[in-house]
């Protein structure tokens, strides 16, 4: 293999990793489907899951389809065919990895259930190996989008406009936020509807059959941390390579190698994800280092195949920097996802203290458990912010706006082994959830539940992960919009300074939107549990014989409720991202746009982080109370945690994950309607 | 009087109003103190509370007095005496805001409860008159120690160097940090360590003599409400004045009317300030109503005074500025005032909807009432942003950066109506306590109450009008600070360019900082209230007759321990703002700083905002159930409305506020270093 081939076939090559990707997750599927699925009540449960899970995705798409229409016929009078076909291609691409992570997830809890009868490692691999499931199709679909799309703009002209690429992004990022705002109003709605419910009203445990809301809860999980994170990295992942390339074409007009370097560092990465996820293997040590070891390996392998590629591309260096540069700028992404990964396990972990000073705080009261686990959440920002910072100012060192790209890029490429990791967290939650239900033994349940603990982690660790890579992502989309600004205006560099007002008035509206679509989204979960909360009730008073067990509640009434008081929910804070940049675009002009996509990145990363680290926080103090500290379940100190816990999952879970995307749209809009506000 | 003499006389004619304002509010003094003070129950109760309030600001002004001389000598090696002078006369004053604020409200509480033995407008009028006091000395004292200092620079030099004034600010800021931090930790943990163990460990009301915190929870009221708050809008009043001078001197130099024209605008509504407290009257009319008349009627006032001001000082414009302009600026100012007062009414009263969510979401428990509280408390940024982000739009617009700085100074200029209306809530607050400790009839609690209620609301709507001008105030400070770089450096104006990651990194450290300096004061409150909580217990415990009332309890130990917590835990955080600049500074160089003042004004505002205004929105949503309404007092909505505020308690009266002084000390020592970072 020489250069020469690699740069001629770089979009083959990639577009072959996503393939292999996705063979390789099909392969690991069908390991999962010819595992057995248990017995029959198991099977009901886990059907019932299922249908609620389809219904769900079926309503929101339906609604998201509309939306996405009208947006694509405005995109194609505005911006012709190639524009619209690349977001449509966006948008599916981006609702597919969300179905299927979801549909795989739903396939795997059940046999994560039936496999903790054999023990931890079986229940472990199997809920592993769903998660790996989603991972891989995340990225494969993901380059394959991006690579094909590319690839066939390319054979149409041989230096493209990457606008389509753009729109391709703005198709992902859409359904994005519909995914995590529609799919975190469910999952949290259900969650707080059901409980309060069934354990503060009926005092019956959690996840108890006789609850009619249980099996909206049980699906809750699948849509909000399943399909909505996966439809997010994916849309993460794919504009960060779009940014990365158009950053490319913009800096260094012409040379084809910096377009196709983000990807190869994609392509690297993927490869190496799937040689990650071998090493994840649970002997003889505790469930998160085995998680981690994948993770290191992956990271490991993939710095050498960055080094190897880096040298390959760019033997004399680009313009005047230097390849091991561009090398070193690749490095940063992976320190930073180890260092969130690291600063958030600090703060969320049952061992360290941030979780053990919200539980003392919670055996003075419910009061004080939420200052405490404020003061947590508030606290835990500035580390991720400091790293962050200094990885950015690093790889501006190293290789200029460039280097800031591929720092993003290779935090991004890891995405395969991330999700894996992460979606494991919902299935061993499913699985924790039929073993209650079916009322399996005491020692099933001893094995779903340290997984069920250690997901929780996960899902928080991979939630840091995601916002630390979107405000990269973010910040290399910001530099795109300021570069094209530039190229529109034939100018010198257009200067968004800070002594400009309309640059202030941006920063502060755009500081504001994180802020008003965080709480229109805290919002809705009140709105819609409120539904919840009344079919619950309703259930309870009119079908006699639930309270003894003899006669079964209406799941799927429940479920079709919190559908669509989560779709209602979803609509207006889905489209602020879209609607806020065009309004402040052409009323107030580019200089007051610019200030407006760097205002929300910045409030948006410290309201999302602040979010689901807190909430993550205060749901695993509950659970560091369960095990029997500070006096247990049940204890005054149990009681207080158990409403910090209610506080903290639509932070983490709906309003904080849902910034993510939310700070994209607005950037990719900005960058589609730069050339009308010039 | 013609233009030659005003300008001539400038300086004696804002000194001389100042005094008029110190003398008229030592006669309002004298008014007070010739009242009743009431039965020696009474007495013993509020000479309590004052002693309380002495020893606590004692110990506090030794502790800062340490610090200050650290500080004094560092300025007097690196700038010289006139710079320390400044910052001596600063820091002198501002304590004595603070500290005045304080005699006159432990004054007037016992007396306010005398009064209302005879009705409701006795009361009230006692009450304003005591906060007028406050509020007359802090623009007296502030317009004073800008124009006497700058009086006496000028007679040192005709064109004298600005940076004594500044130093000036800083003295007044750096005291304002602490005594925000100090009294703000001090005035919640008091107040919810004393509640935990009195009313829900041993089920006795509030404000009941027999539990040992309540001296310490009402001197909290003073030392934390007016002790803190006039230091603080001493301090922003100060600011605004320093900044716009020394932007006027930066853009206009050598003319001596743009640093005159700031103070001027300053000792007219000083004068409308004193004719609105006339006009504050009860008869027939709502409580509120009475309070917003004074300050309409002020506002009104110095708007026609504005308007002679501006024509008589800028005849001919200011440059290409036409005195119009100048005017339209300044109106600026008072618009924002009063949208701030009407956006922060809406969100905190009983009487809208706001509240009223609150409520409903608090009949499902404890942690709807936070999710619905944090919905609420996030919500309301965005009006406060959209107004402060026209107004400084448009501001710019009339006359340019000097515009912005007018319409601050305008804004400002009213601080000593508004403070009336805020220093009147912790008296009223004192005198129920008063009351309901020495056990007066009914009739006199209904009095009380109704002011109580009111005072809740307006001392949340002077929080919201102190960040909106700290805003303000720190903008302008920010837009001096890139103009003296830009003199200092002799180059084209600096550019802080968000294309510059320096300046991106510098914004989100700079974001990082609010966040991080309200983490701190929130585990601040956590850690000095459990100190209160186990001194409490104690004494119930240790002094047996305490619970049947035979004995009497140990209410300066408790006032002593409270105090030593506070002071302890306000060091750090207070030197956060001092050490943050410097270290940005010299290690990231001027770009970097730069951004880190505008992050964390824009960050800052969010987290302040959110934090005071939620904060009184959880309050009065306790006191809406109180009043019956939703089960009323002792229902399941009525404990979790509790929770909400407990939880608001160091938001809008620790955190929150504390947050003022912080954005605008980062933003002064950076100006101080300025000429050594370029």
């Amino acid at each position: 293999m020489d250069l020469s081939f690699i740069l001629n076939n770089a979009l083959q090559i990639c577009l072959g990793v996503g393939i292999l990707s996705i063979i390789y997750a099909i392969f690991l599927s069908a390991l999962i489907l010819k595992s057995p699925r248990g017995d029959s009540a198991m099977n009901e449960i886990a059907d019932a899951i299922s249908q609620g899970a389809s219904a769900f995705l079926r309503t929101q798409y339906t609604v998201v389809l509309v939306i996405g229409a009208v947006i694509a016929a405005i995109l194609y009078f505005v911006f012709g065919s190639f524009t619209t076909i690349g977001f449509g291609i966006g948008a599916i691409f981006s609702a597919i990895a969300g179905i299927v992570g979801m549909v795989v997830a739903v396939r795997s809890n059940i046999r994560t259930a039936q496999a903790a009868k054999s023990g931890l490692a079986p229940a472990f691999n199997m809920a592993f190996r769903g998660g790996a499931v989603t991972g891989l199709m995340v990225v494969g679909l993901a380059i394959i989008s991006v690579s094909g799309f590319y690839f066939f703009l390319q054979s149409q002209d041989a230096t493209p406009n990457l606008q389509p690429l753009i729109a391709l992004g703005f198709g992902g990022s859409l359904i994005s936020v519909f995914a995590r705002l529609g799919g975190g109003i469910y999952t949290k709605s259900a969650d707080v509807g059901t409980d309060m419910v069934g354990k503060i009203e009926k005092g019956i445990p959690e996840d108890d059959p006789r609850n009619p809301g249980v099996i909206a809860d049980l699906v809750g999980d699948n849509v909000g941390d399943d399909a909505g994170m996966a439809a997010d990295l994916f849309e993460t992942y794919v504009i960060t390579a779009v940014a990365a390339m158009l950053l490319g074409d913009l800096t260094f007009k012409g040379n084809q190698t910096v377009l196709v370097y983000p990807l190869l560092i994609g392509a690297i990465s993927i490869l190496t994800s799937i040689v990650g996820t071998w090493f994840v293997r649970v002997r003889g040590k505790s469930i998160m280092s085995a998680l981690y070891q994948g993770l290191t390996i992956s990271a490991l392998l993939s710095l050498g195949g960055f080094f190897a590629l880096t040298n390959f591309l760019f033997p004399q260096g680009l313009g005047n920097i230097s390849s091991l540069s561009l090398f070193y700028s690749s490095i940063i992404g992976l320190i930073i996802t180890i260092g969130m990964v690291s600063i958030t396990e600090y703060f969320t972990s049952k061992k360290f203290n941030p979780v053990k000073t919200i539980a003392n705080a919670s055996t003075t009261g419910h009061g004080t458990n939420i200052i405490a686990g404020l003061a947590v959440s508030m606290k835990s920002t500035l580390a991720p912010i400091l790293l962050i910072s200094a990885g950015t100012l690093l790889a501006h060192q190293f290789a200029g706006l460039y280097g800031v790209a591929i720092a993003a890029m290779s935090m991004l490429s890891l995405t395969g082994i991330i999700v894996a990791i992460d979606a494991f967290g919902p299935i061993t939650d499913n699985a924790g959830g039929i073993v209650e239900m079916t009322g399996l033994p005491q020692k099933v349940r001893q094995v779903t539940d340290p997984l069920d603990a250690v997901g929780n982690t996960t899902k928080a660790v991979t939630k840091a992960y995601a916002i630390g890579s979107a405000g990269l992502a973010a910040l290399v989309l910001f530099a795109s919009y300021t570069q094209e600004l530039t190229r529109l205006s034939g100018a010198l560099a257009q200067v968004f300074s800070l002594s400009d007002p309309r640059v202030i008035v941006g920063l502060f509206i755009g500081g504001a939107l994180p802020y008003f679509f965080g709480a229109l989204a805290m919002e809705a979960v009140g709105k819609a549990s409120g539904a919840v909360v009344d079919e619950v009730r309703r259930q309870f008073r009119q079908i006699k014989g639930i309270t003894e067990g003899s006669e079964k509640p209406e799941y799927a009434k429940a479920v079709d409720i919190v559908t669509r008081a989560a779709i209602r929910q979803m609509i207006v804070p889905a489209l602020i991202p879209v609607v806020a940049p065009i309004l402040v675009g052409f009323l107030l002009g580019p200089k007051a746009l610019g200030g407006l996509l760097i205002g929300s990145i910045i409030t948006g990363l410290f309201v999302a982080i602040s979010m689901t680290t807190g909430g993550a926080a205060w749901d695993n103090t509950k659970k560091y109370i369960e095990e029997g500290k500070l006096g247990g379940k049940g204890s005054f100190a149990h009681q207080a945690a158990v409403t910090g816990d209610t506080v903290g999952d639509p932070y983490k879970d709906t309003a904080g994950p849902a910034i993510n995307p939310m700070i994209k749209v607005l950037n990719i809009v900005a960058l589609l309607i730069a050339s009308f506000i010039v």
